[in-house]
């Protein structure tokens, strides 16, 4: 007999029944819901089972009622889920029986708890935020919801927060969180699930970058410290900027959990006899603490060049000599340089990423995760925060007159202070955006805010906008940050993806009770669904007829 | 010096600060953001002022530093809000700093804390019920997204997660909460907020009533006593049919905190001398245990004229007489036999509300609410929690072939068990629904559910549904059924109209952070809004052309 907490054996008596009792037991199958009189009893010795909670009691039952029959499962949800991810999403209600899927269910109960009160603890004020609210067309897509009280306008659903929180720090809430439900219409993903997701929203009065970091680390460490006492927190809250992560890792979401730095060795082969290393764009070196086997080597280079890389060479490091793919092509000197940059030592492999065009570093960051997949190089319960920051605040835009656009959040602050918004070139100015990243996804973003009317005008009228048209969108906005603001700052961690890392779950989808398909479906409850013409009507809608 | 906390009074001493610092100081205004470097110091005796909480302390301010100015404000916000609501939600953020608004969001954010807390106590467990879902446009009118995805499809937004948490009984969660999101497009009202509401909403497997009825009576004990203590569970959880409150009380949510119980004394007068007593479809009698002046009766007769009901009679009983505008028209018989009735006693008040066509029994409800506001019969502090029970399961409806319709939740279960069903007739058949009200609001409904797959089609089937569509509408409900399901049963609880009485709110809106206004408009973020054309497009979408 199961339920939600556990399995129990439950035997019959057969001396000792009713002809009624022992017909009811013979007609059970499995699933069906019955109740039962019972008296708990020990399990014979030779009976014991450890491996089950309920190992040393089985229930002896002395009345047997059927409350509900199952007719036959669709799909054998008792073996691992051989069956597809469709089937599964579409008898959700039997997936559920299945004790991963509870598992996970009960462990985003648990940290949505934790998270609630933790941040309750610290004076954090809970406020839920309107979902039905106006569309802000300028980031992702909004989706919509057409108004039938006011006709022809619409509703959004909010992508984050973001504008009602920063006006609850104008209206004096100084801390304010929330397990809050965003929502942004962009194609569905491995770690981004379609329709809604969820953000620990945060935003704090009065604080600066070390503040606002404060409060995210100890919700980290006490968090993982009470729900995922198994994994260790092995890289500590490492801070890197945005220019050094792209440099080493190439990626602003590096795994910190290995070594294998990327170092610029182009120099050391200004001169080397072979051709492609010469006239190499760029040759980046990330050295192995071990000698792969030539299997491993060959697989290597056929990734490099499925990912589109240029070349990989390599060379190995032995007792007494230096042997590799292109060991015998590089003089003396180019072998003590390169081992003397890559602090190399014996059995150590040093690997070049050999390129003949301007660099996509994407493509160092895919060949850095391949080495750790390939050669085991991290510990599966170890996690790496590291913080990201220093982006810059503009990114070239060629479609826009102003040759810019922002790239990130245009509400937050510009670093170094107001004052640089007019001294520095707009392409060398930095926000104060961050990220926290760990194990190799974005889990975190936030800044500090530009509370100062005026220079939030001046930013946009950098990258181009016109100051009354920006007025105009952002009236409230605009008109709030006059009546006074405190500095303030915020982060929102994105709450799905922290739970697929804490639970090793490699796709986002499995971190919901009911989740969408890949294509945004719910199989389950058959939505999204034909809406009859009527009820468009009533909205004053109708579908667009297709073009012939 | 305010602050999210409270008041504290800042001083510079004149005797002892720089000219920069005195030149800061004056040019202080209302609504700056200030930093101040202090020191705390006791006020001087003759200042102490024991109103406010830090009256035995003021701080001496060193230094002082702008940090954010302030424009005038547009409405004077520290008076009491005597700006309409509409300035009052355009500029929510500075309605805010109000102290009683601020009240309030502090006030939510303890009960969702205390609500969460407490469940999880009792091993419900919390799920987070998809926010996008299917149209079943049967019930209220549901809020339509067009989906971009699957394009001419659209999702709707859950008017409640009645089928997800059926959903997860036969998925073995046996108990289920959430504060859930709710939306109904439904026309905004005083106890109704347009858009989106919030639900306490519970399920729980293999109970009956009074199990459901327990859980909902130690919530409410529990949060009451924690969030209120300065309120009195009056009416401690009285049972009343739906028949006995309409008969008794002329409304399935009665004020039970005062007596005026309503008595038929039709027969009384079948031969009085006064026409339109003898000849009245209805005399309904109510006792006021005191003599109202001669204006406070004229102006009762008043009210009852203006809700439309037929006439007001009263007898007022002294030492040794009974007075009153009917008094003398009555029989000696007719005054004892009404005396008798009513247990009247000297100082009495007997109403009498005569009717000549059928009762609608809802003025007697406003009536007998009208004495209650009228002479202060209750206690604002009380709370009177009552059950209602024992709705019927089908009302007449003409416009149906069937001449049935559904009065309440067609999921619950019928009443006496399954077997009635094809025993006793539609109209007889009782629901296992139950409505929890509380002075004069219905706060809950609940009830067991029907989890027999074939009763349910019998149900649907005696409204005069095909049972062919309701397969096909109800697909995933009914399949479900049919894999073990175990008995189950629900309520919910109203989150903000509990609120609201808990507060002494008279509007729902005021238990909102940012509510919408009585047009279903965010007056702040001016939504909803016009779209870009374009964005319909995207949709495959275009608004209705008026027709000429």
């Amino acid at each position: 007999m199961r339920d939600r907490y556990g399995i129990t054996q439950v035997t019959i008596d057969p001396s000792d029944v009713s002809v009624e009792l022992a017909t009811i037991a013979e007609s059970l199958k499995n699933e069906f819901v019955i109740k039962v009189h019972w008296s708990v009893v020990a399990r014979p010795d030779n009976m014991v089972n450890k491996d089950m909670k309920t190992w040393d009691i089985e229930i002896h039952a002395t009345s047997v009622e059927i409350l509900s029959k199952s007719k036959e499962l669709p799909f054998n949800m008792w073996e691992d889920p051989k069956t597809s991810e469709e089937n599964r999403f579409m008898y959700r209600y039997l997936d559920i029986r299945r004790k991963p899927v509870l598992d996970n269910i009960m462990f985003r109960a648990q940290m949505n708890h934790f998270t609630r009160n933790r941040f309750t603890k610290e004076w954090f004020l809970e406020v839920q935020t309107p979902i039905f609210t106006v569309s802000s067309p300028e980031w992702a897509r909004d989706y919509l919801i057409p108004s039938r009280v006011n006709q022809g306008q619409f509703y959004a659903l909010p992508q984050a927060p973001q504008q009602y929180k920063q006006l609850l720090m104008v209206g004096w809430v100084d801390k304010y969180f929330q397990i809050a439900p965003c929502f942004r219409d962009e194609d569905p993903r491995a770690d981004r699930h379609s329709c809604e997701f969820y953000q620990i929203d945060c935003e704090m009065s009065f604080v600066e970058k070390e503040d606002v970091y404060t409060v995210a680390e100890w919700y980290i460490r006490d968090m993982t410290s009470q729900m995922v006492p198994h994994k260790t927190i092995q890289i500590d809250f490492v801070r890197l900027s945005y220019a050094d992560a792209m440099d080493t890792y190439g990626s602003d979401k590096p795994d910190l959990r290995f070594d294998c730095k990327m170092i610029d060795v182009k120099d050391i082969f200004g001169s080397s006899e072979l051709d492609f290393l010469r006239t190499a764009v760029s040759v980046k070196a990330i050295k192995l603490w071990s000698h792969p086997t030539r299997k491993e080597l060959d697989a290597l280079t056929k990734f490099v060049q499925n990912i589109g890389l240029g070349w990989l060479a390599y060379i190995q490091i032995k007792e007494d000599t230096i042997s590799g793919s292109i060991a015998n092509k590089m003089s003396q000197q180019e072998k003590d340089l390169i081992v003397e940059s890559m602090w190399g030592a014996v059995w150590d492999t040093i690997f070049l990423l050999v390129w003949d065009q301007k660099t996509v570093v994407s493509v160092w960051a895919k060949f850095r995760n391949h080495l750790r997949d390939t050669f085991d190089l991290v510990d599966k319960d170890a996690l790496g925060f590291v913080w990201i920051e220093d982006f810059p605040f503009f990114e070239e835009d060629e479609t826009k007159p102003s040759g810019l656009e922002f790239a990130h959040n245009p509400f937050s602050n510009i670093k170094w202070g107001h004052e640089t918004v007019d001294t520095l070139p707009p392409l060398e100015r930095e926000t104060t955006q961050y990220d926290l990243t760990c194990n190799w996804y974005e889990i975190l973003s936030g800044s500090i805010r530009n509370h100062n009317p005026d220079v939030l005008l001046k930013a946009f009228e950098a990258a181009g906008y016109e100051l009354q048209d920006i007025k105009k969108r952002f009236w409230t906005m605009y008109e709030a940050l006059q009546y006074w603001c405190p500095p303030h700052g915020w982060f929102a961690f994105g709450f799905d993806r922290l739970m697929m890392i804490l639970r090793d779950e490699p796709n986002i989808r499995e971190c919901y009770a009911f989740p969408k398909s890949g294509r945004a479906q719910d199989l389950m409850m058959w939505a999204p669904s034909n809406v009859d013409p009527k009820e468009l009507d009533i909205l004053g809608l109708e579908m667009k007829k297709k073009e012939e």
